[in-house]
């Protein structure tokens, strides 16, 4: 049996799986970092060891443990290097932490590149040799997968999809620099923008109680309504991502492009068939016909499937 | 032996290489293509008929011709698709008809793809696992070579480098399409900017005889000398370049990214160096430290070498 953990900026999920991949059990919870690494990880193992239980795991039969984190972090040394979004995190040996507490190898990997490896998996026979995951949650994360081989550049440096430029010296992105698509199309910067200007009488803020408490999915829920100013927000989300999906595109020609959180939630028709059209606008036919722009094939089960995969790399 | 033989948009390029790679010689010859495939494939033919009588490769010893030129290209045919840049190409079996003019087997490559794996190859023993090449000459062409291999994208749509967007419903480039680094930074492009723009009093007219007849090499020649004029245009030139840099360090984080042509003749102080300023400006610092922007290695020699690879693939 393996345990599959998922460290997020605002939630927590575990899955267990048995030695042929088949998901037993998986729990997912809100969950706020205390600012205390060691805290944090007691909860994560604590929340781990639970699902063991429950899922009927004795000690001694968990082979292994796959922890996807937001970088920065050190995956081939199991340490995570204070990323962001994880405040009081240093540098902390995440796997040799979680291996002690819960009595296996561990081993870990950023949550994109983890993801991506996963919706590559989910589409085994397809016939796709070259796929680019995007992940708008809080930031926006990627990973590249090309002959089913992680492509991590130089010293794990490369696959930063969220810092390519979609505004020349455009709002200054949580990374230091400007005009990165997470500065526009990540949930964050998303919600801090619709905060200001949503007006009070709209939809979007008639189902967030408040135009100051907007988030992303009141806006998708009002544009499925057919509102307009939430419809109009999110062409302009739209109309940022595909700018990316265009770099991406002729750079890389990947198979498939595809999309996880906030595009997954709008779906097909405020989403992906804009996104679509947009590419064609942006690069040449061929590719743009060629190169597949879909949402994730996991879903809500993505982060825990992708933990997984990380899992058989324990041990 | 064999022959490497670049076919370009304004010039042919010849060189015979020994078993063991070590080029004999070379010969480079200004050409317009006639409008007429055939026609120009007789004096691709007849140029390395030429070469291979100056360097005393009697017949028998030919044993592969490696072929260069611009896509768009089935490589794995051998055969070549209407390049824009060679009128009156439509659909030309060039490994063929060479094959049988000069007796051994042919192999064909994308010219940009081909001098990336030469960059690459120049490079042996640095340690450089990821390298991107750009060359901007009429076009911008580029190669990306991961791991020792090209990276071509699906169908060998990807690498087109030189249409990443470098300003959002910018100008048109020949490709179609808006805002594309070619349309700023090809030598094309660049060229009819100039000459719209270029004082009849500066020293760049000067250098051409007129304001009309200025080329790239009399910017950068009399940016050298100092010239304001020039100095702000190549200023310009390297903003949108580095543009495209940045996308291409935040994605593939490459070891190396090559630049040809105008950046090589432009050099370190002109273009490198201040690529390399704006670099940092647009990019982390890990990524900018670590991402190194050099100038060709091969130089002049570059399109043999890199015909000369594509025909160790011959026969």
């Amino acid at each position: 049996m393996r345990v599959g953990i998922d460290v997020g900026a605002s939630k927590l999920a575990f899955g267990v799986a048995d030695a042929s991949g088949v998901l037993r059990m998986r729990h997912r919870r809100a969950w706020i970092p205390s600012g205390d690494a060691q805290r944090d990880c007691d909860a994560i193992a604590a929340g781990a060891h639970e699902l063991l239980a429950r899922a009927g795991v004795p000690r001694g039969e968990l082979r292994g443990i796959g922890v996807c984190a937001p970088g920065p972090l050190d995956a081939a040394a199991g340490v995570v290097l204070g990323p962001p979004n994880l405040p009081g995190w240093g540098r902390v040996p995440l796997c040799a932490l979680l291996a002690q507490a819960l009595g296996a190898p561990a081993a870990l990997e950023n949550d994109a590149n983890a993801q991506a490896l996963a919706e590559w998996r989910a589409r085994a026979g397809q016939g796709v040799e070259r796929l680019v995951y995007l992940t708008m949650s809080t930031g926006v994360g990627a990973g590249i997968v090309l002959g089913g081989r992680l492509e991590r550049g130089a010293d794990g440096l490369g696959g930063e999809l969220g810092h390519v430029s979609v505004q020349w010296n455009g709002e200054r992105c949580a990374c230091g620099m400007r005009g990165c698509l997470e500065a526009y199309a990540g949930g964050a910067a998303w919600q801090r923008h619709l905060r200001r200007v949503t007006p009070a009488s709209s939809r979007a803020a008639a189902l967030a109680g408040s135009a100051g408490a907007v988030r992303p999915e009141h806006v998708v829920a009002a544009a499925r309504e057919g509102d307009a100013f939430a419809r109009a927000e999110l062409e302009r989300w739209n109309g940022y991502v595909a700018r990316a999906l265009a770099a991406i595109a002729v750079s890389l020609a990947p198979d498939v492009i595809a999309l996880g959180t906030i595009a997954g939630a709008a779906g097909e028709e405020l989403c992906l068939a804009p996104l679509r059209r947009r590419l064609r606008e942006q690069v040449w036919p061929r590719i743009a016909e060629r190169v597949r722009i879909e949402a994730s094939a996991l879903g809500d089960e993505l982060p825990v499937r992708a933990a997984l995969i990380v899992a058989e790399r324990a041990g």
